[in-house]
């Protein structure tokens, strides 16, 4: 079986997540460990992942190169990677890019939906794309070996962003908006302009990025994931599940409003559907990997690509991504070793 | 003698500067305790703030209401209102407002130069006018009572506050564009703007907003106030002095990087003169404000306007601005009783 990695999730992780992860042959996943906390907060999350670790060694371990993915298979677990979904964990302080990249963190979103320090998200009137700041930061993230990731951010700053960066930048977790024109999927500009620079896309499995939504069938995602690769390629995708396994509502509530309003902001939902919303039934949890090969395969995708999609394209972009600028791409060892 | 306030200081304080705003007779001075410092730094200064009003009862008090400058006056002394010129004290919680405010805080700029959680400052690039966060926080910002500064915001940002925001605003300390083009200084279309809604614009004595800089003569400065009452009413100008007495040039670095670059930032320095600029000759500390009231009366001004600029226009500002919304405007106490 091909290397399997997901670009993306925030689960409520729990030891049967972790079985699960291993029943689905899961290589390595990027976990959310962040989003508005700042950066004593953001300890704490890597001091719970640290018990964690310490706790189910058999089960998983934590990610810093690519080779840790080559060791997951080699030794039957699942390398965990981390990352942020908003800049809050720098607070204002250039000098933690590289102390976060000490701990581990290995992408970091420069907006969540609002403005940052640093960009636009997608969800302001206006977006200015890279502020004074997000230019240097961006230079700094990419001198450590720290993935840009523009998942929430809107079209200028996305554009800029990659035009900025020096090393290719990621789209964790969004779809293209040609096939489902959410405010957080991408347009065909964005992901060509992604494709161009090798940067990465991880194919969302989120109902709200979804057509149909949560009644989404797993074939309309995999020919859209079968038209994505003749838009931008077939080394440039993955998957980016956004699988937010038995988290409570109150999570996605933190999620959306954070600290910055008094009132409720419903983001992505609705008043009268304000929570979490129901996984498509074929994509439940990572369990469910296997259903999606399959699909991947009659959406007509021949073998290379699929493993590419699952697996193989995020693991050369780990690759060419960790380590310090100018230190040249880690050869990954073979498992064979 | 008629009241006198000025409307920003950033001094290194000292017994020797607290005792020369007695001998100036100043009643009340807005003070930064804050830049790029986040809560608990802010707390600190705060902190320091308590020592020197602890240490010296007979020349200063904190302020906290319009009152506080009628008790100062009556006892002798200089009341100090805490600002910040930066949002970095509320980090990313509109919550901590009201817990600053409860704390002293009097005056908070939305942005310092550079782009904030809540609008853009006038070093940007692009300016994108209030965030998100923006609009809630000026919101709770009037609720409580802490007056919304744009001193330091670009031009769209400063509008938007001002019409978004439903009690006045304040331009603590800058001049008009139309005198000395500086970017800090302020369009008449700004001016204008906050005269119409009752804001206040604090006159800055410091050089980089003076025409001729340092060299710049009292008699010009006082034409310049001169004509700015022209276009903004008698009721609205003050003086904020933006007096940064006796402080070493790493403090005018930390004013302008922050922790937001690893480079150097000028600001409206340079590389030759990265340091502070020599105030004029006329007002070098807050003696000074004697020979400022001279060259105002030379300007032209009646009683009554040089009183205005002085510190009665400060004062009104102060009456309705520092209580919370709806509590209607605390009269402020005759000195006479």
């Amino acid at each position: 079986m091909s290397t399997r990695i997901d670009g993306l999730q925030y689960a409520n992780w729990s030891e049967k997540i972790f079985r699960q992860l291993r029943e689905g042959a899961v290589d390595a996943i990027h976990v959310t460990i962040t989003y508005h906390e700042n950066f004593r907060e953001t300890v704490l999350n890597v001091e719970r992942w640290n018990r964690w670790f310490e706790r189910y060694p058999d089960l998983i371990f934590q990610g810093r190169t690519a080779d840790d993915v080559v060791l997951a298979r080699k030794t039957g677990r699942t390398a965990i990677f981390f990352g942020s979904q908003n800049p809050s964990c720098m607070e204002d302080d250039i000098g933690l890019v590289e102390v976060l990249h000490t701990l581990g963190l290995r992408f970091m979103q420069l907006t969540y939906n609002n403005q940052s320090l640093l960009a636009s998200g997608c969800y302001e009137d206006e977006d200015t794309g890279l502020t004074r700041m997000g230019r240097q930061v961006v230079a700094e993230m990419n001198r450590v070996g720290l993935v840009v990731d523009m998942s929430h951010s809107g079209e200028r700053s996305t554009l800029e962003a990659i035009a900025h960066s020096s090393r290719p930048i990621a789209i964790t977790h969004a779809n293209p908006s040609s096939w489902h024109p959410a405010l957080r999927n991408k347009s065909d500009t964005v992901l060509k302009a992604l494709s161009e620079t090798g940067g990465m896309l991880g194919l969302s499995l989120y109902p709200h990025h979804l057509k149909h939504g949560s009644d989404c069938q797993l074939q309309q995602f995999c020919d859209m994931a079968a038209r994505t690769l003749e838009l931008m390629g077939d080394g440039c995708v993955g998957i980016g599940s956004d699988l937010c396994q038995d988290q409570p509502d109150s999570i996605v509530e933190w999620m959306r409003v954070g600290r910055w309003t008094k009132q409720v902001d419903y983001g992505e939902g609705s008043a009268q559907a304000p929570g979490f919303p129901q996984m498509p039934s074929w994509f439940e949890d990572n369990r469910d990997f296997g259903s999606l090969e399959q699909g991947l395969r009659a959406a007509g995708l021949s073998d290379q690509q699929v493993a590419g999609i699952l697996g193989e394209n995020w693991l050369r972009f780990f690759v060419k991504s960790f380590g310090a600028q100018g230190t040249g791409p880690g050869a990954v060892h073979s498992i064979s070793e």
